[in-house]
């Protein structure tokens, strides 16, 4: 599948630098089981690109810049392969003074937030990866779609713990749930969405129906203005620091949906961040204390003897694992997808593969 | 009642410059309604002095440090003053590269988060803090306490309009709301709190039970998780990056209730930050954004024509307007509390103040 999205990547005239970089996001997306986000997207990156809102081959530049900042232009490359860019600014920076900060506009969608953050691992660093999205979130006591998904991942590095690895939307949950729930016949919780006048519902399609999702916490009452601030405040990083589209103006990833003619800013935006653990403490004192922290929440009394406290980066660890062993279950429409895509470029395909 | 604070932090021992920041980082909170963290607090430092468990003239000192970062060490004072000076070698920082990020041990209580973040703002920069705090909160599937209501604050400029602030526990709801909860008679909505077996409950009283608060989210189908992933972050930037005391470690504000024996560090912890906008775009173009920002969510459409969309910072904004011009009410056992302060220092008292 690897391989496959590589060639793809090729195929559109991607460097193959850019196109193993953007088939290692879609492909840990795969085995960490947000399969929302993985080869089933690269259709969707290649409509993009047919329809001349994606550019394969971009001319990233820096356009802005301090010791420990910079601003990048991401040239309306995939942000696959414009983050990693990016977070190698930081990397440089933070080498140098402890941390680097970069904010990227006129980017794409970049896949799993997680990836990103987890590149500074390697060099006991702190990573942190934010984006904006599509508006499909309403703000406390509004109907209107205003903010995106909005994730924010951070990775930290252990010493003989796996890292850290925190990869979350500032949603109650991810969209990709409810499409889950739509296949399943079934009603979505309560706190997860609201219908287009603002009333709490329960149905799996209210997205279709001019609904809109949650922040984190659902209502006021549970804590909802709290989801929407951290929604707000990834919004705020990821595009109006660097000069992206942010709120209701975020173009859609989707190629069927154009984006507003007007536009505040260059595309979409990320921020991502790397900070050198020892510009704080000695690395090994750190990473010490952080498996200290892991196993005391680990072996924290369980509500429920058979599910231990969660650790955060532990599910998705243990089934890469799993996937690495048995395979990615790949979805039919998906391998037709991949298939067509095959023929579009004339490319081999064996299904066999999957 | 700041002139008051300011007085009983004199008579402590402390600065005239410390005295006076801890009773602005009070005051504020009494003007902005987080009543819970305002001269309702005073007594709880004085009687941690007492106990020797603060320093009322701390050396603070930088023990580690990069262009962009520094580790200091508070000396055990109260926080309310630690963290401004940790705020000032941060914004300090990010003048010379950028951005400054300084995370703070061997602390204690330092108020608002809120009124920390807010201090770069007057330099063109967003401010940001974070604190860990005494054990109330169970991580997801856990029944044990390990994490405090490990507040988030970011304070964002803008141009014609007020600043965003966000500050927010990483918890449904900060302890207080239990407390007034428990004053009315009142259940608290599910979702809030879990009992010391860890089952959903809507007892007031559940923390005086063994019980414990619940991340921002609730239970794991309403992403408690990423509420507890929030908490963690805080813990760890706050407590783990510096050489704090974290998770169950942390030692309590209350002056009754003795710390653990067992030490994992120094203190509580912080961690604040300072970015420079300039060092991202320009700041006047950053900040006309930013008002546009504010006034496309302000001017979305409401669920309730009554009940406009939240901004962040808006609902304490216009309180502390309204105290400024009617007065902060204060509780009779809170002046009884300043009362009693008053008299152990030979110091005047007037109630009419208040």
């Amino acid at each position: 599948m690897r391989k496959f999205t590589v060639q793809i990547f090729e195929a559109m005239g991607s460097s193959a630098a850019d196109a193993a970089i953007a088939a290692d996001c879609l492909n840990q997306a795969d085995l960490r089981g947000v399969d929302s986000h993985g080869v089933a997207r690269l259709g969707g990156y290649v409509r993009l690109w047919e329809k001349g809102r994606l550019n394969s081959c971009p001319h990233i530049m820096t356009v802005h810049e301090t010791p420990s900042t910079a601003t990048i232009d991401g040239d309306l490359g995939a942000g696959l392969a414009v983050a990693p860019y990016a977070m190698k600014v930081a990397i440089e920076k933070a080498q140098a003074v402890g941390t680097g900060w970069v904010a990227v506009r006129n980017s794409n969608h970049f896949g799993i937030a997680g990836f990103h953050a987890m590149l500074p691992l390697a060099c006991d660093m702190i990573g942190i990866a934010l984006t904006n999205a599509s508006p499909l979130v309403s703000p406390t006591f509004g109907k209107s779609r205003l903010l995106g998904t909005n994730p924010i991942a951070v990775a930290i590095p252990a010493l003989n713990e796996p890292p850290l690895v925190i990869d979350m939307a500032t949603t109650t949950v991810a969209n990709g749930k409810l499409e889950v729930l739509q296949r399943a016949g079934k009603d979505a919780p309560e706190g997860w969405a609201q219908d287009k006048d603002g009333n709490p519902t329960t149905d799996a399609y209210v997205l279709k129906k001019g609904g809109s999702m949650l922040p984190l916490g659902g209502d006021r009452l549970h804590g909802g203005h709290k989801g929407y601030c951290l929604g707000a405040l990834v919004d705020i990083f990821s595009a109006v620091l660097p000069g992206a589209n942010y709120g209701p103006w975020v173009p859609p990833f989707v190629a069927f949906l154009d984006p507003s003619n007007e536009q505040v800013g260059k595309g979409i935006g990320h921020f991502v961040g790397a900070m050198r653990i020892d510009a704080f403490r000695p690395a090994k004192e750190f990473k010490q204390h952080i498996d200290n922290w892991i196993r005391t929440f680990r072996n924290a009394q369980p509500v429920n003897p058979e599910q231990p406290v969660l650790i955060p980066g532990d599910p998705e660890r243990l089934l890469t694992a799993e996937r690495l062993k048995n395979g990615v279950p790949v979805q039919q429409s998906v391998i037709d997808d991949m298939k067509a895509l095959a023929d579009r470029f004339n490319l081999p395909f064996n299904p066999e593969i999957l």
